[in-house]
């Protein structure tokens, strides 16, 4: 190994040390941290963070990239050394072009915003916080210019949550998905007397359902010695390192689905943190972008935890968990439960049909106010508006409508889309994981996972952030990130169930 | 403020904020971290150490804190900033004292001699750990050397722990102690019969402990808004400013004491850490010593927690939560019960009565050992014959005897005596309160601490590190550290339970 390489891993070490440890005090914040020491977190968060960005954007490591990138010239592409100098290149060039003013002016927006935001929408004003999401789009803007685009602002902003993805490829994207999904939405909007949740909404003791969940989790493959689960308000999962990843659940005793599906959503994301490489240096051990990590969570909550293959095997030893709430209701009927959809107006709690026209609404908003083409004042309108023509609802109020997420007011913009990439990805690498492995589904039906998690392993999460998006993608499936196997996989299922 | 003790302070804060960030993750690894995640915390921790001391012996900052005095001349003594450049020039002076390369030799043999010692301990075999014994009084010596002293190689070490105390003060204190403890052990021993703690050792339910034990924290004075309360297999207390500080605790269903007088042992110390001074620089805002510390964990233990007014009040409500195990005992029977003296083998399961000649066979050993008097191979024997002439007592076993704590295997030696230095500064303080505040003990009969919390916030907590331990005990008693308050607690207290 070249000498400059070996300095160079050394500072990133170094940096990646400050930066999970940033995790894990983001982590006891949210989990465990006594109220009073806030302005104390605040401060370590502060140091932590800026001392973590001083020792990265240091003109010395642009140095030594530039030498070991010379050194290193011909190395195998493939090789963890290669794909360092490749990813910390990019990761280089991008913090380097936003100034430091720029970022600090956010972090001072995003802090006086979220304030107003709550106000906002408790009080179902837009107008209160429709400066603040005017500053959004201008700072956006901002980021934007400095980070650098060729055709779309949009275009600079999605590349730092998924590297690489362009706009034009997620209009592509969201143009197949309301094509089919539009016309599915109003026929399942036609027969929801074919399925309700009704019996979710029992009684569920709160520690019954924790065991269950975690009983669950372990099967699927979330090794509980590398990782713990807890009680949090917003349940994430957070990666310290391939070896300490945590995830967090909310419980509702009157809805079954909350802590049971969500502890499956956050067990795919940690799966995928657990199962990086162990030989990656730390800077290339975690997920490779936004909608990468969301395709994991996904796959296990949604084609895995509501297939009828997973149910058969699970549903009697649910029963038996529950039996005065689910002693009386047959596996059909669960089934339909936790698959039923319908067009509702917020977008966390919607289901596999209908949340990415949720997600299109925000992207073409997004796209429209930072192009000049919507006027922040006139935003209530278009979400409205969207929200007819693509789920064929109108919210009532701005709070049930444009004001309900928490990302503008935390000056994001182009994040959302990042959940449909993660939502038809799954779609699509878990029709290449059985077309490789055709045992998967019976596998599942047998409470058996370590086929898919072995695959998912071996062609996604091994690979940590050696590949982008688009690269690992068409790597692990022989495609470009399509819609195709999502839309079959919706109209297979929810054809079955509505009956159409 | 001058500009020197203006860019001081933020370089201080900073460090303040690394440091405490290490506090989170060290308590988090004791609390929740799953075991895979042993060598990602080590190396977050090795990397924000390393940064936090590079920071520090910065020759900028000797240059800085320079500047800084000259430019301060004359400030008032007390104030902050002046406090501030006399205890951070001490604090710079014996940090760049200590080479690098001795702390890295220092950390080498902790890492390697752990291990040797717990299979030392476990085989009784002190013949393995010898070597190692040897090696941490060399390393000792050599950083005595470095830290610098004018009389006593102990005086550098003690140094650390506790600024400023000299070893024969603490000889002068052990002779006191040594006089009137010794005459009362034996007399103790020969009136067994007046209390035992079979009471104890009956079935008292871990939640129901647990329950009662953050009561009484609770009421004592603990902020749990400031803090809160784990289970660890080790208990300790951690601060990360006075905002945020959690104690641990550990229970043990056939044994009311671990958990009950842990959890006020470990409220002491924070109570000490939440009362700092909100007005004091981060560097400033903790406990001035271990000792100083102790005091404060002794205090609530025992002095209040193991006294007959203290049980005045909550010996009902006690009975209340365990009737089971404790319907048919009355108040006296429990009260002798958690004050039975007897002379034990183990230093961490002794009494207020015995425990500090187990801290005096520690220290003189390690005097002898670090002056050449006694060779490490004749340590065990030496050991022996001292507890022998101090408790009466002889180890069956060097498990039981010199293999027993852990501190020597981590390169530490100079400890010790800092457990009697809170012991008897414990008694100490408390007698100054009552004289100052005469309401103290009849209210403690009520459950009432306010008024004790009070004193010692105002004379102990507030001024943080300000003053060095003698210069506290100093203005807060009127007297010099001394053991005269502490051996009339005992002799009144125990005088009258074994009637002597």
């Amino acid at each position: 190994m070249s000498d400059a390489l070996q300095q160079l891993k050394t500072r990133l070490d170094d940096i990646a040390n400050i930066n999970s440890a940033v995790g894990v005090l983001g982590w006891d914040q949210q989990v465990f941290m006594p109220e009073g020491g806030s302005e104390t977190r605040a401060g370590q968060l502060s140091t932590l963070s800026r001392i973590a960005h001083e020792m990265f954007i240091d003109p010395e490591v642009g140095k030594l990239l530039a030498t070991a990138a010379t050194e290193s010239n011909g190395a195998d592409y493939d090789s963890n050394d290669a794909s360092l100098i490749r990813v910390t290149r990019r990761d280089y060039d991008q913090s380097t072009r936003i100034p430091a003013a720029l970022v600090a002016e956010l972090n001072h927006h995003s802090t006086m915003a979220h304030p107003v935001w709550v106000k906002a929408r408790a009080d179902n004003n837009f107008k209160l916080f429709a400066p603040y999401l005017q500053k959004t789009v201008e700072l956006s803007r901002r980021m934007a210019e400095h980070l650098g685009y060729t055709d779309r602002l949009y275009d600079a902003l999605i590349d730092q949550f998924e590297p690489g993805m362009k706009t034009v490829e997620i209009e592509a994207m969201y143009d197949d998905l309301k094509q089919s999904t539009v016309p599915m939405i109003q026929k399942i909007k036609d027969r929801q007397d074919r399925a309700n949740d009704d019996v979710l909404r029992r009684f569920y003791e709160e520690a019954k359902q924790s065991d269950f969940a975690v009983r669950v989790s372990r099967e699927l493959g979330y090794d509980f010695n590398r990782g713990r689960q807890d009680r949090a308000v917003h349940p994430f999962c957070s990666g310290f390192s391939r070896d300490d990843v945590r995830i967090t659940t909310r419980y509702d005793q009157h809805f079954l689905q909350a802590a049971l599906f969500g502890t499956m959503h956050e067990s795919g994301h940690a799966m995928y943190e657990q199962g990086v490489g162990a030989d990656l240096p730390k800077r290339l051990a975690t997920g490779t972008s936004l909608g990468v990590h969301e395709s994991q969570s996904r796959l296990w909550e949604n084609i895995v935890g509501r297939s009828r293959a997973f149910w058969t095997h699970y549903y009697p030893l649910i029963q038996q968990v529950f039996p005065d709430s689910l002693g009386d209701v047959d596996l059909d009927t669960f089934y339909r439960a936790i698959n039923k959809s319908a067009p509702s107006f917020i977008r966390v709690e919607a289901d596999e049909v209908t949340y990415n026209m949720h997600t299109l609404v925000r992207f073409e908003l997004e796209n429209e106010m930072l192009d000049g083409k919507l006027d922040v004042m006139d935003a209530p309108d278009a979400w409205n508006a969207k929200m007819q023509a693509y789920l064929g609802i109108t919210p009532p109020t701005d709070t049930l409508g444009i004001l309900q997420d928490v990302h503008w007011s935390g000056g994001l913009m182009g994040y959302f889309s990042t959940y449909t990439i993660g939502n038809i990805l799954s779609a699509q690498l878990y029709a290449k994981a059985i077309a490789d492995v055709p045992s998967i589904p019976a596998d599942i039906g047998q409470g058996k996972f370590s086929s898919l998690l072995g695959w998912l392993n071996t062609n996604v999460h091994a690979h940590g952030r050696k590949y982008m998006p688009q690269e690992l993608v068409k790597r692990a499936t022989g495609e470009p990130l399509n819609s195709r196997a999502y839309v079959q996989y919706l109209n297979t299922k929810y054809g079955e169930i509505y009956g159409f």
